[in-house]
């Protein structure tokens, strides 16, 4: 992906960086590959990544805080966590001139330290990537100088948006900042116990800075709605609360215990004027409030903006597990023989078409989805850049298409991954189910992937909303529909698309992601109509808006944002797979996986393509156009 | 299902058996209830079972051995568990009479101790219903003596069959048992370390005896095949190891920490002739084997008979988990309120269309399968009955009816407790990822469900291969099919049920579960000619018996046999709900969830129901007659 052809052949007999595997139970299966793996690896990291990874690995595995022991206490887990966080600042691996200039090793980072441990990775990308990222981006010139103290990881911070009783309805959260002329200070305040801050990652015992979301209100007006603010709240030296602030953790999770997700209640804190992030709206010494933008609605809108980023990085994250769990199940099924023909040796059990069916698609999703994560992040790249120039008109489109697809990129990753890492699991028996062979942490320390940064059939609805809503304005006359990344452009010819008919001939012609590609278009535009319908129907009968777009997400809204996300996913790998400059090795194999990502997405749908059909055949067996 | 209306009727008021709810934020849902709760509890359970329940969690209640704590270490969990095994003996809740004369009773113990743990419950089980039993049900006169210590503790079992190297094949164990004339003792022995015991549960560090299953040897033939020995492994006392044993535990789990599951090789460990367990077969001092069957397969077959009866229990103990955790999940979703219409008040997640249909589905299921592990039970109960009476011939088929019941039950359940869990902690957010909140134990005590006693997929195939037996032997002219269950006798009519079509004029007439009935019997039939077709080809293109079965799996058998139990599951229900012993204000509810848990559950099929619809038109329109 990184690297061109030329870069990759140069480094095929660099065999320091990547080493023969060591000589075992695997050599036999491995000795099969049909194709070579090297200049795989070469090909979908490039040099500069694999490089880059291979300097990060080291230096933990050589170092004795990353070494493997026995699992600790929580308590000890998040000490632990928290030591070898600051350890990957000590490091250095990412200095803010390369982090600026290469950002995909901020990716590469994230996704070594996944690696090793998804709470570390968690941890890490908190404070700098969430609560780092949040200071940079919509803060202004008074803030830099919290950056150098990030860096270095001298505050340690975190994000505290979601409250005890709102976690996905986030607009309607509680905490208040009353703003005083007099002291030209905020006052951050929590009414009552259920609007505490509730999951915060790294909030727990550790957190000495909080960017605090809070409905802001200047002494003249009515509300401004959410705004974000920097809030000290321990004493980095002791890490005792500041005062009036009630902070801890909120106790035991499925995974990521070395996370420490932390509450937090705020009596009266007051915090510097200067403290509010002020890039969308500032409030003057005299306490006038001044907007960047007109409306309420985008200021919000453009303040979670930055979430995507967040969705992004879970997308890699998540998918991280998932690559692990596939490789650890496929190796054990390619040497634990059970069962085989009469009077013969035992078979390996990755030899059953059975176990193939289970692990295989998986192995598919993992590349597939790995390569549409780091695509969507180098979007996300260029949003951000934009967005520093204050180029907000012509990046506005783009946010709102990075917005759909990380939502619902989001909710298909960790959702592939949560269901793989189980099928990994079933499928490795008693022996996956023994805690060293990590499975079971896998499972766990991916699991809130699908439920935090937006739970994940919320985020769904991100997604149909944005495509629903290009519908609606292309059919009240809006012209083309179009998309910066072009995720969406097919569905201008959506009547088109409806009118063709599946015409395979053998199951062969399958084997090419150009056939899933096609009845995927088709299934989109027919979920978008069909959900276009379903929602004006609930509406005819009197539902508001509301009503109406909740009675529309099972078998309507919801499948529409699956499917589309799965085509884009499908689009992005079949695209990859099929360009030029993929080396002729690696063609075939790349294309395989491509075609059965595609094929074993599509199959989930594939009572929805017999029932519409059946809806667009005529009696008489000719075919009725499409509305 | 166990009390007769009157006896319900009379207990209508018996506040203290089902005290009201306390008053609190789920008053107003349940203030909603379409049905008398208490009627339906006492129709459900019976009051016998009531009353037994409630006696065992009083005890447990009341007892600080059983207060709930912080999450122990392993060592401790074990330990914990083991003493509370013990001092459940100690309740003497189920007397020897009592569960011989009422073995529901022996049931509702189990579940009820599920409820509270299910590493206590499958502490408890393992030692009395897989250890006891084996020695009650395997064994004779002379391993009697062993069931008053089993009753009191005095010794701790477990039951010693999969090795490192082979735990879905176990007929490949390689434990072997010589018998030595000179001294009338078998030699128990361990070739090497893959064939050390492993995963026995209670075996890690409290156990003082196994069954352990060995290929048997005497000095002038050739093996014997497996048999079953009790071997004591360890000092009741001192909890030493006995001479030549090593023993210890497999490690940290996914799940179920606390219960021991261990490892144990044997070196040359000799034990008294008299510990064969010989119901199907004995050596003589002198060293001459006496079979009491004449086949070796037979009698393997008849050996893992009783495994049934772990599976049957698994059914029941899995269905608790799920139980517990819809529960929570319901009861969060009628309290938690997240978003609502433009300007008024937040909405209970519950009356989110979305919320309802991840929900509700998992709430039917466990009704169905509730009922279906109970009345395999009690099909079990009468299986056992047979078998202590030697009356074989009677009980051959019912013997293999309920294992393959068992089979592909087994596997139905813990796949639906599986997902069911994980979409009920998935359903309750953030919250339900906190470990206090219970999913997340749930769903990893749970897992080992899918895998323990039968790994899933291979259980399947148990269960197919009974259908296609069936049906081969029919299409050989072997008479009707039929079976003591009558859970086959539908196939005997297969192809005048393929000859029918599905006739339904609007969605409401598809609300009686009758419908999603005969839709399931004609897919069954569809399956299973399928699936003999697919053999039979893979047969024709020269693979072996092995290759054949392997290759047929994948849409084909697996499918055969899960339709199969999920139509065995929707038929009982349907049954149970439409019979007219059921009080009038419980019927609507009943049939509501049988309706719910059948269609959701063919709702999987669809895309199948879709493709044999097409193969069995004509171009024409005309219907094509079935094969």
């Amino acid at each position: 992906m990184a690297s061109t052809r030329e870069e990759g052949s140069d480094e095929l007999r660099d065999v320091a960086l990547l080493p023969e595997p060591p000589r075992g139970p695997l050599w036999a299966a491995r000795a099969r590959a049909s194709f070579p793996w090297r200049e795989l690896a070469l090909f979908w990291e490039g040099n500069d990544t694999l490089r880059f990874k291979k300097t990060v690995f080291s230096a933990l595995e050589n170092d004795p805080l990353f070494a493997p022991g026995a699992a600790p206490s929580v308590e000890k887990y998040q000490e632990v966590t928290f030591l070898r966080c600051k350890r990957v600042f000590e490091y250095d691996f990412l200095p803010l001139e390369d982090a600026l200039q290469r950002p995909e090793r901020v990716m590469s980072l994230i996704q070594c330290l996944s690696a090793y441990d998804l709470s570390l990775a968690a941890t890490f990308s908190l404070h700098l990537l969430t609560f780092g990222s949040m200071i940079y981006t919509s803060g202004s010139e008074r803030h830099l100088k919290y950056i150098p103290e990030i860096l270095s990881a001298e505050i340690f911070g975190c994000f505290a948006l979601t409250e005890l009783s709102h976690g996905s309805n986030t607009k309607a959260i509680r905490t208040t900042a009353h703003y005083d002329p007099a002291t030209e200070e905020f006052i951050i305040h929590s009414p009552d116990f259920e609007a505490a801050k509730f999951w915060v990652g790294n909030m727990s015992k550790l957190a000495t800075h909080a960017v605090v979301f809070a409905q802001l209100y200047t002494p003249a007006d009515q509300g401004h709605g959410i705004h974000a603010f920097v809030v000290q709240i321990r004493d980095p030296k002791t890490l005792l609360p500041m005062p009036g602030v009630t902070v801890g953790d909120v106790g035991r999770k499925l995974g990521q215990n070395g996370l420490g997700n932390g509450f937090a209640m705020f009596h009266q804190v007051r915090i510097p004027r200067q403290d509010l992030l002020n890039r969308m709206g500032d409030v003057t010494p005299e306490g006038t409030y001044v907007a960047n933008f007109k409306d309420v609605r985008q200021r919000f809108g453009q303040s979670l903006g930055s979430l995507s980023s967040g969705r992004v990085f879970i997308m890699a994250m998540t998918t991280v597990n998932l690559k692990l769990a596939v490789s650890i199940a496929l190796r054990f099924s390619a040497t634990r023989r059970q069962f085989g023909p009469a009077g013969g040796e035992e078979v390996p059990v990755l030899e059953y078409q059975m176990q193939q069916c289970r692990l295989l698609p998986y192995l598919a999703a993992t590349w597939a989805l790995d390569h549409f994560s780091r695509s969507l992040f180098l979007a996300l790249q260029e949003l951000q850049q934009g967005l520093l120039r204050n180029d907000w008109n012509r990046q506005a489109e783009l946010g709102r298409e990075i917005h759909a697809l990380s939502s619902a990129g989001k909710s298909l990753a960790s959702w592939t991954a949560q269901r793989g890492i189980q099928e990994c699991r079933e499928a490795c028996g008693g022996h996956g189910y023994l805690a060293v062979n990590r499975l079971g942490s896998l499972r766990d320390d991916n699991d809130p992937n699908c439920t935090y940064e937006g739970d994940n059939n919320v985020l769904l609805q991100q997604t149909s909303n944005y495509l629903l809503g290009l519908w609606a304005r292309r059919r009240q006359g809006g012209g083309r529909i179009e998309s910066p990344l072009k995720t969406v452009d097919f569905l201008d010819a959506c009547a088109d698309t409806l009118g063709q008919r599946f015409a395979v001939c053998s199951p062969e012609d399958c084997l090419d992601s150009s056939v899933a590609l096609a009845a995927y278009e088709w299934l989109v535009c027919y979920l978008l109509q069909e959900s276009h319908q379903k929602f004006n129907q609930e509406k005819q009968s009197g539902n508001s808006d509301f009503e109406a777009r909740n009675n529309c997400q099972v078998y309507y809204c919801r499948s529409l944002a699956l499917a589309f996300l799965e085509l884009a996913v499908v689009r992005r790998f079949h695209e990859f797979s099929h360009q030029p400059r993929v080396p002729p090795p690696l063609q075939a194999v790349l294309r395989r996986l491509s075609a059965l990502y595609a094929l074993w997405s599509l199959n989930q749908h594939t009572a929805l393509l017999y029932r519409a059909e059946g809806r667009f055949r005529r009696p008489g067996g000719r075919d009725r156009p499409p509305r």
